[in-house]
Parts: structure tokens; sequence; C-alpha cells
């Protein structure tokens, strides 16, 4: 356990709480090892249902740590290799994020900016208090925000991800629920009881059905109409045959709670 | 015509109204029969301009018949034929929905789940009464709403799909609204008017417009930039030398309404 | 220099505004000529940053310019040459405007109908007066709006652009605020200075970083995650090792304004 990530654990649901205030919570080496270990440890650890990633401090995330990079001009090759490190397990970590087993959500309580704000975009949906903010603002300091925007890009439409890329301006928390960034907003200090409760909710949900319904997403959503349905339909019959739909269907059809088999 | 489907007609607008509360109004075999064969008729008969879909009684739509189904548990193969043809059914009537020749509009009163829900994303827009909901709820069933999933996740952005499909949580129509799975909302009382009055303001426009437009829309939207341009602007010139073009552009500069010719 | 299109210039950012208020602002023969003719100078002309495009009159633009086309109907080919070649020349200058080296911004003071609705959601952002409306009327005139439909579902989600192609209805600021075609709506008197004010603001940020990630953009978002943060790292890479990165993140380390390379 990493001091720059603190990881608590309730139930079913896991949280990952940025927590290196000096830094603004900055996608450090330090905090991508972290995340890395935690979400491959809750990949692994099938009593996780859910992921919350939120943070501690006056920043969500600051973005990459411009510091370390900046060291790293001094090597030998300018810091060629190490930038092309950094930014290659940057982009693992955001994708073994947007690509879990777990159902991920973004708690955002500050600024989130640049890799802060793929962090949120990376997870499968996210809520803010209402004093958040958020921004990739590359072309600020010569550096366009190109990797946080392959997250931003797929997460809201193209004409609000150029806006905010494009003019590097802060943008508000009323904005990100316009656009779709954030999925709601809530007062702050009703925000962690608020994902809190969201994320207990779904852990009593069917995890077979979570299994089945997560990795289905991805692959219908990139198929024509007609094989996105031949893909799904034959998903839909597979999930139904199994023991969790028996047993959930059962239920409804008798009216009681539905008691999910482990596995 | 089939009891659990009533069909109404008025002028060149075709409405389709579930009609079997007792189910409240579930996709059963009987509904997908009657859909699929209204939304066939629909489809050859050039009379006909729009097809509204809405419902009468508590909920729009429960989705699948989950008694119907569960009954075939007791086949010697568990149900594993006859879901897939139940399945294959309800996609075929869905995709037959999407790609429709006439106009389709949603009109929805109640709550609209699963595949319920897959009906309104479905259909080109949806309008709902102030008191409609939304959910696709599989995920407490142990059945993930995967082929509602197709529809919804084409319908609106990935962050909302994701959330509505992975919390299965019931959604209200403001919600709706501002994720874009409804078009509008309006006054419970005065749904069926407005839904009536944009589908009669509809029908008097130009029928062979919107037999060039709805498929060149599902045309290019696959295609990269150039190539839909390529495509667009060729459809655009046969557009303009037709007569629908000769005449509507016509009325435009000499200020008259136009006199569609009948095709 | 067209009288068509006005033209002027306040340090990095253009501004064309269209200004044929007779055929209100028609994309006629002449309108095209003369935005191709600027399109490709702002191309070339490095010390271009922002290309505002705006009008005069009350329209902001009515589209193709009806009784030009309508002219060559006479001709002996019925028009078919002079649709082809109009069509084309316009898909031209709005693939220039969307793949353009400068941020574009379209700021929409009145009804942008057809081919003006096209022009805003070709730019890469938009601002609109509380005022403005929004149409692509081709069904009203038997001449659906094929090309406008092409720009039109880039920029909005299926949903929005089906409802506004198929009912060709007139919809107001705030529905295009709610759909994402404008990104913003202010009173009309605040317009101009509006877009003008974050224009100037754009044109003090890192041209270098903005000429990375404008194409960045368009590259990635037709790829898989996979291959867009491959491409997309790269790029942040390569970025990282300029000149502008250099001075813009030690300008962020050394708490001072950054000092852009010219190039």
């Amino acid at each position: 356990m990493s001091v720059v990530l603190k990881v608590s654990r309730d139930g079913a649901v896991l949280r990952l709480t940025l927590n290196d205030n000096s830094t603004r919570n900055s996608i450090s080496e330090a905090m991508l090892s972290a995340l890395d270990q935690e979400l491959k440890n809750a990949e692994d650890d099938h009593s996780i249902s859910v992921v919350i990633i939120n943070a501690e401090g006056v920043a969500f995330s600051a973005g990459h740590n411009l510091k370390e990079l900046t060291a790293h001009r001094a090597d030998a090759d300018h810091g060629a290799k190490y930038f092309t490190e950094i930014f290659d397990r940057c982009a693992k970590v955001m994708t073994a994020l947007a690509q879990h087993r777990c159902i991920t959500i973004a708690e955002v309580q500050g600024l989130a900016s640049a890799a802060g704000c793929q962090l949120v975009a990376s997870c499968d949906f996210a809520y803010a208090s209402a004093n958040a903010h958020f921004c990739t603002p590359g072309v600020n300091i010569g550096l366009f925000c190109s990797t946080p925007m392959v997250a931003l890009s797929r997460a809201i439409g193209p004409r609000h991800a150029r806006e905010m890329l494009l003019t590097g301006e802060i943008y508000d928390a009323a904005y990100a629920l316009r656009v779709g960034l954030v999925n709601g907003v809530v007062e702050s200090e009703m925000l962690q009881a608020h994902v809190t409760a969201i994320a207990n909710r779904i852990s009593t949900k069917s995890q077979n059905a979570i299994s089945i319904g997560k990795p289905a997403f991805d692959v219908q959503i990139g198929l024509g109409l007609g094989e996105a349905y031949a893909h799904c339909s034959h998903v839909m019959v597979e999930n139904f045959l199994q023991e969790s739909a028996r047993e959930g269907v059962g239920a409804v059809l008798e009216k009681r709670k539905p008691v999910w088999p482990s596995s």
C-alpha cells in the first residue's frame, strides 16, 4: 500500500483515494505504480465489485508530475526514454481502468486537470461536487493533452471535447454535467455518501450479470447494428441459461429477493 | 390486428399502441408477432409516413415476458432453442424499427424497462410525459440487458448508457431528456396531442426527401468525412434533379405552398 | 476580398463575416469562392490562430442559393453538371473548415439554415445569441439536407440529428445548447465580445501545442482504445521534447508566464 494512494475497503466496494496533496495528487511515478498495483489487485479479487476513485486535498488531481518529468531533461537523451516509459505506463493504467472487471466510479471534489481529467473520463461514470472543476490545459504549457484526449473524446461529444482541449480553460461542475463528463453533481458535503450509496447498491446486484455485460458493451459498440444484435442475442441466451438468471428471474416471478449464487 | 397491440390510423400517421396491461405491456410472443406484422405492413404501405409507438396502462413496457420465457426452462434443452428464437425475433423487430422506411416516434407515458427501453431507443426519436421512467434493470435479475444495450448505446452517450446498464436503477424523464434518450418532455395530459401534432406536421412534408434522407443517414454515419461527403453530395445532386425538389424549391422561390408529386 | 464576405483581422484572430443580407447570407457561388479563398489564406498564414465565422443581417445563413441553383435547370443537362460542381465545392469548403489548421469558431446571431447550419456544425465549436435559431429544412422543400447531415450528425447525437433532419422544424438556441450544437448561449448584444474574448485568449496559448493536438484529435477518434493510446502517447513524447513544452512546463515550475518560441 503506497502512501500516495490510500486504500479502503467496505464490503464489496474498494475506495482508492489519491492522497498526495503536496503535489496536488499528481499522477507521479509513485501514483502510477500504486494505481497499477491496486487496480490489478481489484481485478483479481472477485470479492470486490466496485472501485471508487476519489481524492483528498485541494485538487482531485493536477495530472502528470511536471517536476519529475522535467528532471529527466538532464538525461543523455533529454528524457526521451523516460517520457516514453511514463506515458506508456499511464496509458496502461488508464486502459486498465476503462476495461476493468469492476464497475469504476470517479468521485471528484476539486480540480481534475490533464491526466487527472483523463482519470475521471476513464471510469465507467463519475459524480462531482458542486465545486469540482475540470480542464485539459496542455495548450497553456506548450504540451497538448493528447493522451487525456483519448479518454475525454470517448466520454463526451466532439464539440465539447474540442472546446476543452483547444481552449485549455477551466470548466465547472455544471458544464461537466451538461456535457456528460459527470453523471451527477451534488453538494460537496454529500458527495462521498452519495457515491458510496450508489456503489453499495451496485454491489447487491448480480455480479454475474455485470461480468457478462461489461465486456459485451465494449464488443458491441464497435460493430454495425446487425452484428451487434447477433453478438448480444447470443450473450443474452447464454446468460439466460446460467444460474444467476434462473435465480434472479425466478425471484421476480415469486416476488422475493434474489439470493445470488456465489462464484 | 392483435389484441395486445391496438392499431389506429389517422391520415398518414399510424399509431401502434401496446395494450396488454395485464403483463405491463410485456414484449411477449404475441406482442413480438403483432409488432413484426404491423411494422411490415407499414413498411409496404406507402400511404403511411409516420409510425408512433405508444402504450396504454401503468407501464410503457416491462420488457420481455419473463413468465413465458421461464416456462420453457422445462424444455429438454432447458429452453436454449426457445430463448434463441425469441431473442432473434426481438432483434429483428427492433432492427426493423430502427431502419424503418417511415419516421418512427416513441411516445412514453410510464416505465420503459429493459426491452421496453430498447423499443424507445430504437425509434428515430422519442417524447415522454413528465412521469415517464426508464431503466435497463438486468443486473437486478441476473440477466444483463445485453440486447437493450445495443439500441441504448447507439441512442445516448457511453457514460449514461453505462450508468443505466450497470446500476440497473430507474431514471426519470428529466434524466432521459438531459442524456438525450428522449427529445422532449411534456405534461402527461398533453403527450398524445404533442406527438400527434409533430407526426401530422411531418406527414405534410416531402416524403420523397425523407425516403432519400433516412437511408442516407445510416450510410454516411459509418464513413469517414471525405467518403461521407462524396456519398451525400451525390445523393444531393440526384435529389435536386427529382420532381420533389423541383416542386419544393420552386414553391419557396414563388412563395407558395408546395404540392408534392404523388409517388 | 469579396463583397459578400467581410474580412477583418485583430492580432491572431481572423473574422470572416457573411455579408450578403439581400440573399440572407446564402452560400452562393460568390460566398463559396470567398470562403474557400479566405480559409486557404488563413491556412497558410501562420500569424493567424483563430478563425471566427459570423454574419451580419437578419439571418446567419439561409444555406444554398436556391435561385442560382434553379437557374441552371435550364441547362441542357437540367443542371446536373452545375449541381455536382456546387455541392462538391461546398463539401470542400466545409471539409477545409472542419480540418483547418486554425481553431474555428461559429458565432451565430440569427437563423442558421441548411448549409448555414452545416457551416456552424463544421466549426470546432460554436456560440450563439439567445435569439439564434437552427434548422435543416430540406424535407420542407423536397430536397433532403443530405450534405448538412454529414456535419450535423458528427457534431450532435443521433436522436437530435434525426429530429432536426426528419422534422425540418426550427429549433432555438436553448435546444442547440442542450443538444451540443452550440457550446454556449449569450445575450445578443454580448455575443461578439464573448467570442472575441475567447478567441483572443486562445491566441495567447501555445500554437505549437494546438498544431499538434488538432490533427491528433481526428486521427485518434477513429481508432480503438489501444491504438489511440499508442498514437497519442507517441505524440505526447515528441511534444514533450519540443521547445514549446520545455518553455511552457518550465514556466509553470518557475511560476512565470511562458514566452512561446516563434515558429
